[in-house]
């Protein structure tokens, strides 16, 4: 007999987080839809190498491998022993877990280059496995919840994808949060500016860290990583800027007049501004943070992220433009924008700000519970009826006692129970009960539908 | 530079198959959902110690096995590896991957038997791996699409199974198909009633065959494993039975006479079809099969197998009932009873006789198209309006020759392009072509809305 657990790192979802899940996920899926991304998946395992090498070697080191079939020692001498495994890797495993989803949307695009239609829009929401030491909020298996459009230099992208952003926070009701954006270009532009070029990637390392540790500690960062007293200071304006998109590109223009990138950068910007408020909306929620670097080594235009405020989790939704995705897999030349939800941590930004439905969900509304056997083929009958008009409906499988039909539903977060006595046997109709409030009325078929298509 | 490839017996899923699966999925997951069953999902990695010994040998050979992370050679010396990989295994992986959605939904019920409600009704829909030789039809990734319920031995959970499959087939068009039904009990009372007590295993394996190879080769295989010439004459009568429900239980109650094990099973099936009848329902698409015998080993009551009619493709949905799932995770006398869908093979099914429906389903049913930047801006215009109305709406993001854009739309397999030309901006109208017949009208977008708001 054993005692069952799980791998670290791996959660089960029960019935509730399920229902929850899929009800962040519908809501993700829906907006996807709507502005025509198309849904793909792909295999769960990847060739090694497709997937080594694009993570660095960091990254590299987190691959869950798969064990070749078969007697998979048969290749290995004693000889191989000694220099480990990394060296002998290739003798034992051919594949590994996909680590994020980005690769393997990299090695479809340049595999069906010639069935697909540029700009191809695609999302995609799938599990991804990483070996990482497993802590609070950090799981050796999650979803990733990605949209990406590729083929296109666009920056209709952008701003299609701010509004999508907005489109799933609305519908989740969530009202209290920002969307940062920001451009590489300006990065590069700044490091230009304090008399650091190419530096920007040291820079906002560093920078990240301000909100945590300080401008204090950050300056003593930059310095060991040499930067010059002197770019300090010409630094300094940007460090607590203003509030108000408007304000703040005011800065940036006279900050960034010597650096054509970083203008660039600045140009790219506004002009996603400008997509957005000739498609009659406006900058509610944006939040132009010119420090922001999610991702530096990636991306080469837009950079993306999500915050809601008021609460302890970090950010829930990034992205950003890149160059050349699927270049390593030999098609060159496909810029492309993309964004990804957090789909657990949204899951506990909802509970944390209690956003959840009340209602079941996808649960089961009504449970048809009986005292005998006269009162359980009553149920049959009403059984038919009542998942014809879409209630989603159980009888209780068993003749037993009402109490222990009642702790089941009771136990399950049921909403109604309709118990079949005889007196509803005769009037053809349920005693209605409300779990919540043990509330009771007496209903025919035709009410109880009624009243229960209203609810979800 | 690479060319990328998959992993043998993997496939990525495109829009268009992504779109028409969920169409399925959806389907199966609503009738779940109307019959009272809940969703839960489990980890891609189980512990080896959860998988092996529960598929029997030809299955633990099957399993996808994760390497230990780290130098996970460190362990091994030169004396184990001519010992090979079977007794070294331990050393090298601890994980494996989900075979099928049983055994991780046993181990689920018996980690959190105090948490749920039982009977427990739970669906899952995931993928399985099986590192089987890849061949037409047989995949080392596929999904499986499972619901059981667990702690009741009620026989209503049989008659609902038939109830569900009816709705889901109702629900994809499916008319032409039957829902074979048999008992275990039946197949050992057949093995007693023709002198060959508890040898119903070796006895179904060779009937199962009947279609393919004929009763003539059955007798020799059932001769070759030891059954008497006596037992194949008793058997005869069951070879060729009549059609009809009413007819073969007639035929059976005889056979089975002097059984009383047969008899119960007869009984059990008669206690479904009546089940089925007080709820309002016929024995429509209903056939009793008595040698239907699918996952003997397991199996302890009823055995259900669907065959659609008409196709090249096996069975698309099976189950039965079982005695003790949970027993081998320290949870003994756990009865239930469950079925799967062949997602895989109902597309196939559906495909071959044209079922999917001919709309875009997921996929976007309007594109802006435009001309020059005026006819860009104004299309920035309309896509809020359209958006904002449910229409899943593209405008095509940069501006160039209409050519180029309805050959995008029409690669996409769009149904609607919506042009937005000087005629278009002026009169605050778009003109609608119809990709398929070429017809083109000049409609407000509230006419748009209007004629689109109806399609899917």
């Amino acid at each position: 007999m054993q005692k069952p657990s799980l791998p670290k790192g791996t959660r089960d979802f029960g019935p509730v987080q399920m229902a929850r899940r899929n009800y962040i996920l519908d809501a993700i899926k829906a907006t996807f839809q709507l502005f025509g991304y198309q849904q793909i998946e792909t295999p769960a395992m990847e060739n090694l190498s497709t997937l080594t090498g694009k993570y660095g070697d960091e990254g590299d080191q987190l691959l869950f491998k798969i064990l070749n079939s078969g007697d998979f020692l048969k290749e290995l001498s004693a000889e191989d022993l000694p220099k480990g495994s990394g060296a002998n890797l290739n003798k034992l495993s051919e594949k590994g877990l996909r680590y994020d989803l980005t690769v393997p949307f990299a090695r479809y695009v340049a595999m069906n280059r010639n069935e697909l239609s540029f700009p191809f829009k695609r999302y995609q929401i799938q599990p991804v496995w990483r070996a990482d030491r497993p802590q609070k909020g950090r799981y050796r298996e999650f979803y990733q919840c990605d949209a990406d459009v590729v083929g296109t230099d666009s920056l209709l992208c952008e701003a299609e994808i701010i509004g999508m952003i907005r489109q799933v926070f609305t519908k989740l009701g969530l009202t209290q949060y920002s969307i940062k954006i920001n451009n590489r270009k300006i990065l590069t532009g700044i490091a230009e500016a304090i008399g650091a070029d190419g530096k920007e990637g040291p820079l906002c390392v560093a920078i990240d860290k301000l909100d945590k540790i300080g401008w204090e500690k950050v300056q003593e960062e930059l310095q060991q990583r040499g930067f010059q007293n002197d770019s300090l200071t010409q630094l300094a304006p940007l460090v607590d800027l203003k509030e108000g998109v408007g304000a703040r590109m005011e800065v940036l223009r006279g900050f960034l007049r010597n650096s054509s990138t970083g203008l660039q950068g600045l140009q790219e910007l506004e002009e996603v501004f400008g997509l957005l408020e000739r498609m009659g909306s406006n900058l509610d929620h944006v939040d132009f943070d010119p420090m922001l670097a999610r991702g530096l080594s990636y991306y080469t235009g837009a950079i993306f992220e999500v915050k809601v405020h008021g609460v302890s989790i970090g950010s829930v939704s990034g992205g950003g433009r890149y160059d050349n995705l699927t270049g390593v897999f030999g098609l060159p030349g496909v810029p492309g924008v993309g964004f990804s939800f957090g789909v657990d941590r949204l899951y506990d930004v909802l509970e944390e700000l209690e956003l959840f439905p009340t209602d079941r969900m996808e649960g089961t509304q009504l449970l048809l519970a009986h005292f005998d056997q006269a009162g359980f083929d009553y149920a049959l009958k009403c059984l038919p009826v009542l998942r014809g008009a879409g209630i989603r409906t159980e009888l209780y499988p068993e003749v037993c006692k009402l109490k222990k039909q009642l702790e089941y539903a009771s136990k399950k977060d049921l909403p109604y129970v309709g118990i079949c006595g005889d007196q509803e046997i005769a009037s053809e109709t349920l005693a209605v009960k409300a779990l919540v409030t043990g509330i009771q009325e007496t209903l025919s078929l035709k009410e109880v539908i009624a009243k229960l298509q209203g609810a979800v």
